[in-house]
């Protein structure tokens, strides 16, 4: 078994690497039969010490079982922290829960410090993020969710999983760290064979909406990876929830064709970025999500100290796995605002592809506005 | 003003982006007194309709002020959803509380659908960013703190803010999506102008610690950049809260020097590795947590996929920017276990560097185990 290496043309390798590689492979031929626990205290021990001791003592204590807990030590000055102390509150406030016959699912959360950007403002990806959350919740409560990620029990049994074609999200009021912010979200079907799923964002303490979408999904084969009617029996599952009700206006949702770049329209290319392991999800492909920061990857900089992003629509085209390097392509035009303003808006139009054989991976158009 | 452009030698610009950034100069050296939302709710209608329209009517409705919420549309087939609607509920239950009499911050987390890796638990990166959440609200909910990121009064009075030198995580088992984790937080003097903050997390449905954590602070000017002692008034307002408790015994710290990885020791080395905006946190610098990102680019696929990464040190030497480039470097070793094992186990050595004058940015030491 050799070490899969990603296709990074800036990752290279010294000669002390293959030593090591050859480390590894000798290392995974073995049978790990032994407790994980274990070998991790003896782990700890030994990168402590510098040397080899055995896993009967570690710090001159004896060790009875595999959780160990640390004492007061010789020479510390204070007390250490032990397990099972403190009583166990109940949790089941923090997920969300139906409201309105069951037919919207509401869930609350706080802006935490690490979700804010430069601007001290929850970022674009947050709330994505936060919308997959309720999602992911929301068939999880629903009675029909399993254990995959999102999918219904029908849907685990065929090794199907919902994949989102389209994206288009309004804000209009950007939260900070600290805010609380609750979320409905609901689904509706999108024609035979795709499901439309909406949200609508309040701010808690206004109860003001701040951000609307709306996205439509399809099903794809774990395995295959190709698309699939919806059976019957995961229709079975869904209907019931269905509602006929839009957190958008038809008239107000982007469903304009978004424009493909190419190396004559596009105004700004950013090349060579490569997915990590941390941006893939468990549905084994690039998270929707991760996307936004490869796109903003090819807006100038002053576009995004200097103007909010209002509006974004995601066109999904194509899965992307780990191996792939992606070019991040921009145009951008003033927007025609009123008669009585100045044209001070930007629209973008974005292309992700694949940089081998320029394969279109993802579309996007975003609005923009100047910060006051 | 020029658009700033990040020192990305992939970045490229085409003969269309010239044109554009003229009319952003343009824009930006306009005076921007119009109201920031009824001029987007305008540039959602010129978008909708590709064309100029009176912000006066938007989809032919008369609009009276700034909170225009959509009604039913001529051929909308549902009913679109109002601000304003639903019950107020309570969420301080959401935040943290002093336990201990005051020596203790704890709070309680969900751990979130977007906060797994592939393999379907909470990553490094999840796990720092709640330990960084944790210790802000101490500070926020401490009596003592200002409007800055984690400063007191006294600190932001200084233009003065809190840096981290050197952070220790030992985890012990990791937490999968919508696990909740119970973080507890402490602060004690370290030497005389530096501050310990110490973690622990535990698992809430078993009461088991899984992950504790040790942390050295200092201050620094935010305008200098240059660190300083911690003032008098600064001590006076910390000194209440500090208590004499360790996370990990001393003995288990890693406190060991780290080596300074070069090119000829470094087994890895990954190149062109650019901070995008999202990376900056709200002290204008590289938030601690994104270097965890970098220092796993240079760590081989098959060690991110077949190991647990238990045990991180980062020792933080030099702030990060936007416009720097970095270089990751690791090197990997077996580590010596108990004599009734093999050496499965991995420790491996990083460095975080400037690409351009190679100064050191940050090293770090992690510790693998083999998955069972």
């Amino acid at each position: 078994m050799s070490l899969m290496i990603k296709d990074l043309s800036s990752l290279h390798y010294t000669d002390n690497f293959w030593k090591t590689e050859k480390h590894v492979k000798e290392c995974r031929s073995l049978k790990f039969d032994c407790n994980a626990k274990k070998k991790w205290r003896a782990i700890t021990a030994s990168a402590d010490s510098s040397g080899s001791r055995s896993i009967d003592t570690i710090n001159g204590k004896k060790i009875n079982g595999v959780h160990v807990e640390g004492h007061s030590q010789s020479g510390q000055r204070g007390n250490v922290v032990e397990s099972g102390s403190s009583s166990s509150p109940k949790h089941s406030y923090m997920l969300g829960n139906f409201v309105e016959d069951k037919f919207v699912y509401r869930q609350s959360f706080v802006i935490r410090s690490y979700e804010i950007g430069p601007d001290k403002t929850a970022t674009m990806e947050t709330i994505m993020n936060l919308l997959q959350e309720t999602a992911l919740n929301h068939v999880a409560n629903s009675g029909v969710g399993s254990s995959g990620f999102g999918a219904t029990r029908e849907m685990s049994l065929r090794k199907l999983i919902w994949v989102v074609t389209r994206i288009h999200i309004q804000i209009e009021q950007y939260s900070s760290w600290g805010d609380v912010v609750e979320i409905d979200t609901w689904v509706d079907a999108a024609g035979k064979n795709g499901m439309r799923r909406d949200w609508i964002i309040r701010d808690s303490n206004t109860r003001k909406i701040i951000t609307r979408a709306t996205s439509k999904w399809v099903i794809m084969n774990i395995e295959t990876r190709r698309l699939s009617k919806i059976p019957e029996q995961v229709k079975a599952e869904v209907r019931p929830f269905y509602i006929n009700r839009f957190a958008i206006p038809t008239a107000q949702i982007d469903s304009e064709k978004i424009e493909k770049l190419n190396d004559e329209t596009a105004q700004i290319i950013s090349s060579g970025l490569a997915p990590r392991w941390s941006d893939m999800d468990a549905n084994q492909h690039v998270n929707n999500v991760k996307y936004i920061g490869w796109i903003l990857e090819s807006v100038p900089i002053n576009v995004l100290e200097d103007y909010y992003l209002m509006s974004l629509t995601l066109e999904y085209r194509r899965e992307c796995q780990l191996s792939n390097v992606l070019q991040s392509m921009t145009t951008m035009r003033e927007i025609a605002t009123s008669a009585s303003d100045k044209n001070c808006g930007l629209e973008c139009t974005h292309l992700i592809r694949m940089e081998a054989d320029r394969a279109e991976v993802v579309r996007a158009r975003s609005l923009w506005q100047p910060k006051q």
